[in-house]
């Protein structure tokens, strides 16, 4: 089988997204290994030496996809006998005459933290919204609902933890997360009184009862609360109410938690605080 | 200032991550607009209006980073005012005759749930982490270090938690975390006995006393917990202990949750799950 490395002398973070989105263009199965903060010579050798040992072990040439701000280091990497991309290679000089202004390559200027007070202030932001996630998690508080960018709202196993999660911790927001229980009377399905306020910043989740069942069972197989027959009456109640409240939702049954996000984010508008 | 776009027919994390590293090169201050899902020919056509219209207001081009699946998508952004960067369009023919293969866009490859169950159970994996990482925040719980891929340590406030469930988040790991606190006995800090069998799995956090300082003080103003005079004794004790133990350590004091989840992995040779 083919190995693909990602390579930098940063996190490689930049280099994975590079090369993961070259290869979602190919239905290849291939090894990953990624080798971060490859950042003097020696280190760089021996990178090679593993590069060169994945080729003589498969037979296959490997794939490289790095990203250097050291020329020196890089010239190491290139010289294995390994495939190489490097797209900053082909992009910087085009930009470069469209900014009218010349590159000052810095290593970990893409993942780091920076000097730059706003940049310091916005990883705090992220830091500060995963507290809040995390104290407002699964309807635990339900008394800082004012400081909340958004609240999601579903039934128990939709994603609204990770999803929050994935929310705070990427892009600074504040994302609390209720669940509807048996407790709010799914017979009669109403908004929670405590959320009335803050209709404006709810959004729902639900799934596919098939899959919400699989979820279920695996937690605590053969109860009422993973059967079938719970699990759709519940997705039912929930986006009858959902339509009822004109409340946003989202079946999350084919997405990951980064689609979830990006279509919650795409939907409402919430403000990215990463950048 | 200078617009920048990063748009896509589907999450466009690809087109984010490919931007703000070609940005990373240009010390430049710029704002930043994500279009998702822009996945009709009418939704292209409002994206255009957008892009003109920055470029009318501003006077100055905006920059778009894009990847697309679909051409004819595509070829309506690129029809816009804006000066359109795409790195997909430069190494799919040369990584195409590489591999011996051609290419199979497909959207939502990259951030999607895929049907092949191999990524299915990898993306349930993850669910599964984080779901541990919760249950195990914060010393939370004690009873379930056998299954803990990595056991963060540290005093209060040094980056334990989000880091935690970035590792959880992105790569799959089962990360609980310890904090040590005043409990531990300070003065004589020994590793907790409950930790003991798990010294292997452990690797401590810590900081710079003066931004300890700065965080906690956010958190209890003027109190003994936030004084510069603790931080500083904490930091000591807990490095001393590092030290004794032959525990693996990072000042995480410059770096970012992606670096720190980095660096970890780089160091222990924790596998990632997430491919």
């Amino acid at each position: 089988m083919r190995t693909i490395f990602y390579i930098s002398d940063g996190t490689a973070l930049t280099a994975e997204a590079f090369g993961k989105a070259m290869l979602s263009m190919f239905p290849l199965k291939v090894i990953h290994k990624t080798l971060a903060f490859i950042d003097t010579i020696e280190k760089a050798e021996l990178a090679v030496n593993k590069i060169n040992q994945a080729y003589q072990e498969s037979g296959e040439r490997p794939i490289i996809f790095h990203t250097f701000v050291s020329i020196d280091i890089k010239r190491v990497i290139t010289s294995s006998k390994g495939s190489c991309y490097d797209f900053l290679d082909y992009f910087v000089a085009p930009l470069s005459k469209e900014l009218n202004m010349a590159a000052q390559p810095k290593t970990h200027r893409t993942h780091g933290i920076q000097e730059n007070n706003d940049v310091r202030d916005n990883y705090d932001f992220r830091i500060d919204a995963v507290n809040y996630t995390l104290a407002n998690d699964d309807g635990s508080n339900i008394s800082d609902y004012d400081e909340a960018d958004i609240i999601l709202l579903g039934v128990s196993r939709t994603g609204k933890t990770p999803t929050s999660l994935y929310l705070a911790l990427h892009y600074g927001i504040k994302a609390a997360n209720y669940p509807l229980t048996e407790d709010d009377n799914m017979e009669n399905l109403q908004l929670p009184k405590v959320l009335k306020p803050f209709r404006h910043k709810i959004y729902g989740l639900t799934l596919d009862p098939q899959r919400l069942h699989e979820i279920r069972s695996k937690r605590r197989e053969g109860s009422r609360y993973a059967s079938m027959q719970q699990c759709r009456f519940e997705l039912q109640e929930v986006e009858k109410m959902y339509r009822r409240e004109a409340i946003p939702f989202l079946d999350s049954t084919r997405f990951s938690v980064e689609e979830i996000a990006a279509k919650i984010l795409a939907e409402t508008n919430l403000e990215r605080h990463r950048f």
